[in-house]
């Protein structure tokens, strides 16, 4: 992409603070090109100029602002170089400040995680100190290697075929072939054998998560977590989908370059940190939902969004990283990690083979909730899977001062008897809004203190200790103020509806999976919580609120982020991409919008019982 | 490579009588660029400017002539228009003529040859009417293939896949599905399983042939041959590797494009005269020699040309159409025929097979001679193969009046008894020079006369009949008239020397062959000669001059171009193709060079013996 002379008619792009230079037609425009190039920007409008959140700090070449850009930015901002990236039509050369979306401390911990697996990861570096070809030896080269490995019938892709003269005749027939099965990967001069190394990528919809493995000890070398750029164009899979199939020519691959590109900055950077070379990186696992895994291969996921919701692909495969542009070793090998329906992706395939849940001969609960809740039943005998929309409540979108996991947020809360909420804040910094986890606490909290009804009404009667918080919204509606100062943050009726649908969907799928089953909640020995939320929700609040049976405490378990693990596990060992191919063949799907009794249960779930 | 759009600084080429049109960077070198798009422009110093052959007629964009263009044209020439393309560095459009190199109608025969195999391609197109997704039918769409087809497991390369979803759905369904064992190369929608074509190929260091067959009926639909366009970068193999290594950055690309391109046009020729589509061509069989296929695949051949002679690879091989450039169905599969060495390659397998030699429980003896000679000597149980550096005599360099089996070429000579030769032209028009076939006529006839002696000496005594032709060129050297008139041919000592060479080094190869085996010729029971030469020339003619042991006449079998047949063998069969790959690996190779004995055989077998 970045090119060292700058063609006619294009413009180059300098952004801080990494200084990136980049090369930008004449013409195009600004926001499209920096997500389709990797960089996270934020949007909900996907780049209408409407929303007004895609702001960049323009330090050269700054034009007068667009009406969009006036409506949306102040005086004050717009003196400063504030200008709305979809706004921007290149005419000149750039330099600007892309907002830096951190991972959070939060993220960071999830990702680290305990793995037990044999190290086997399916291919080999193996160093050859070849005999010198002469008039007794006229052996060809590619023999001469074959002979060298003990191996008669190795594959050469071309471009690694295309290096062997010039390789082995650089260290005098030394040299160093990495090679899955029968099929080398790349051959190097001298003993390279030292600098074997994986990366496990779980693209989610809102987060891309890597780890960067050492394939000769099993040994973590980094961790990286950022935001999918794609989310620029859409918040859910939905709106990513309509994005592909309202931009037919454009869509697909502008959302495969926004990912794609996203994961060569992580690769770069892990590499940078661990001091090693991308080139040596020969295996890539990828576990994602199916409409990701769509997106970062290029298949049209267009068919997922309607029923009968059929996806292209749900087996794993494997496709050679330069085919998908990834910036690993060009012929490295990416293992697609299968799926089990159109709703219940790879990423569940990972995370149930990291929870063991297949393997285990007493009943478990899987569940993964985001903005879609995946929800699997099962022993090692039967497994039911199924997904439901649980709305994008629990990450932050459609609730007043919702927001993701980022610094700011308040992620837990405690309503003692001072009348004082305790709020735990990411960053332990001024509360900016509320994320998911503190949004169950909260309603948790409220139901706890009779101050939600049954049905979820927020009472207004002021007989109680933290009735005075409970005020009128702009429209009339009751809210309760969780946080004070110049940037009041308070949780809505509204807020309070949006989160029984997700929590009523959520329950239903668990309900309706037991009674497939023939089960009761007393049968299942461990409720495995998937998922940045699982990990950081407290349990009580979600038992409180009843997003799940009423199962014992001890029965729940955060598994952290269990794609990322699974995805680990596969990287590891050969073996376990197969188990994971055979356990996501053993899942039996469940539409539960085709399930008769759903809407009962639903409606039936939507209220909360007991206290 | 033709844009429909002109970039800045680039120029528009239409080339006549195509009207070709294609699009040239300013300052771009017309004769380079030419045979880099497949255009076969006469040459012998690779665009020096040193041998005047490059010649095209420039309609319009013509500038004043080069001092060397002065030099190798006349003025004539230069007023209508003649120019060298090596001089031309392109700044503005151009519409020129290139001369049309035809095929002869030797050639065109020659192609032609009854195939006895199965018809068992390795591969199939599978017509499908699957049922349509639905509530109670969630299959993904590649499962869903994949249980039409009744096999589990099926590749679908990526660019394959993409194409699934959009496919399906044109036709409601119904799709045909082409595929190689377990991997799918293509989906259409509705039954085209009727299109169905493979192309076999044989690259000659001169000629490239091209056959296109119906995979369906094994019916031939097209033969095709044309010069092989590399040959501007030199004649033979040697020149041409000594292009890749003093062009170490461009070389390489620039032969292999030039052969690509070339293909590439013959397909499209192919295929318009058969009215088929090229995306219908699945297959692809390659034969060549060694350096022909590491050219055509851009793997570096600069091993080959000196001791001791390493290729890089040996084995056969499989590559996708599109990773070659080739202009097929993009998932085409292009099978390289395995080579047997250094010098003796895909060609001698290809040919060997279809002679049956391997399989023969008798001894029998291949012999294809081109710019190098290559022999195998063997029968089911063993086989020997040594090549020789025929020289390029047989192909009319360095043969004063020598050239290619062309229209004008004298083929055949016999010298009756009234003094006159009667002389056999191609094309029956006006003798322009000599042929390899009509030359070794020549010498034989000549040695029938007794007016060259044992040792090669043309003598001038004149009681003969024919020696009032025998005369002195201008360096009183002694020379044989064979056709007077304006432009009179003649055979110099010199190319009587040139003829000596070659044909001892081939008798040679033969000798020492059979004495590896401890063979005498008698014990051989059928000598098959391949390749155009092997065809055409008389075989009395090549006895009498001792090129070959002294065999009956009736042993000599011409069996046309071996290695295309041998091609066209693998396109049909599967099985064909890896009983190449058994019989190049059972072939023992003798470099001849390091055998002790050679100088001693050679020298002998340089006179003439017998009459």
């Amino acid at each position: 992409m970045i090119r060292d002379t700058v063609q006619t008619n294009s413009h180059v792009l300098i952004i801080l603070p990494q200084e990136d230079r980049l090369e930008i037609e004449e013409g195009g425009n600004l926001f499209r090109f920096l997500v389709c190039h990797g960089y996270s920007i934020p949007s909900s409008c996907g780049g209408m100029g409407t929303c007004g959140k895609c702001r960049v700090l323009i330090h050269k070449g700054l034009k007068p602002p667009t009406e969009s850009e006036e409506v949306h930015l102040s005086q004050v901002e717009l003196d400063q170089g504030w200008r709305l990236s979809c706004q921007q039509k290149v005419n000149c050369d750039i330099v600007l400040e892309v907002l830096q979306i951190d991972e959070t401390t939060q993220a960071k911990e999830l990702l680290k995680h305990e793995l037990h697996t044999a190290l086997d990861p399916g291919m080999e570096k193996v160093y050859l100190e070849l005999p010198s070809p002469g008039k007794e030896d006229q052996c060809p080269d590619t023999l001469r290697v074959q002979e060298g490995l003990g191996v008669r019938r190795i594959t050469f892709p071309l471009s690694v075929l295309r290096k062997v003269p010039h390789v082995l005749r650089v260290k005098d027939f030394r040299a160093t072939v990495t090679k899955e099965k029968d099929r080398a990967l790349d051959v190097e001069p001298g003993d390279t054998t030292g600098a074997f190394y994986g990366l496990a990528i779980d693209i989610g919809t809102t987060t891309i998560a890597g780890y960067l493995l050492d394939l000769n000890s099993g040994q973590e070398m980094g961790i990286r977590s950022q935001i999918n750029p794609q989310r620029s164009f859409g918040a859910d899979v939905i709106a990513r989908i309509k994005h592909v199939y309202e931009h037919s020519e454009t869509g697909l691959k502008e959302l495969q370059e926004a990912v794609v590109s996203a994961i060569n900055r992580m690769i770069h950077q892990l590499c940078q940190t661990a001091a090693i070379e991308p080139a040596h990186i020969y295996k890539v696992t990828v576990a994602g939902n199916p409409t990701m895994l769509h997106l970062f291969t290029a298949v049209d996921p267009s068919q997922i969004d309607h029923s009968p919701y059929i996806p292209v692909l749900r087996d794993g495969m494997i496709i050679s990283a330069n085919e998908l542009g990834l910036e690993t070793n060009s012929e490295g090998r990416v293992y697609i990690i299968p799926a089990i329906s159109g709703y219940v992706g790879a990423d569940i395939t990972a995370g149930v083979l990291f929870s063991g849940l297949h393997q285990s001969s007493k009943l478990s609960l899987f569940v993964d909730i985001g903005t879609n809740a995946e929800i699997v039943l099962g022993n090692k005998e039967r497994m039911l899977a199924c997904s439901t929309p649980a709305g994008p409540a629990f990450e932050g979108a459609l609730i007043k001062h919702g927001m993701s996991a980022t610094p700011g947020a308040i992620a837990h809360v405690l309503l003692g008897g001072d009348g004082e909420p305790r709020l735990e804040v990411i960053g332990n910094s001024i509360p900016k809004g509320i994320c998911g986890s503190g949004l169950i606490d909260l309603i948790a909290e409220l139901r706890k203190l009779e101050l939600i009804d049954e049905k979820g009404k927020l009472l207004t009667q002021d007989n109680l200790r933290y009735a005075k918080r409970v005020t009128s919204d702009e429209r009339s509606q009751p809210q309760f103020l969780v946080s004070g100062g110049d940037k009041p943050i308070s949780l809505t009726q509204q807020d309070i509806r949006e989160l029984q649908l997700a929590k009523g969907a959520i329950r239903s799928g668990v309900d309706i999976l037991l009674r497939k089953w023939g089960a009761a909640p007393d049968d299942i020995d461990v409720v495995y919580l998937a998922g940045a939320f699982g990990n950081y929700v407290r349990r009580e609040s979600v038992l409180r609120i009843g997003m799940l049976p009423p199962f014992p405490l001890e029965k729940l378990k955060p598994v952290g982020n269990a794609a990322g693990q699974g995805a680990k596990l596969c990287l590891l060992n050969q073996g376990e991409w197969i188990e994971a191919q055979q356990l996501a063949e053993r899942v039996q799907y469940c539409e539960l919008s085709y399930y008769k009794g759903f809407s009962d249960t639903f409606i039936d779930n939507l209220y909360f019982k007991g206290i």
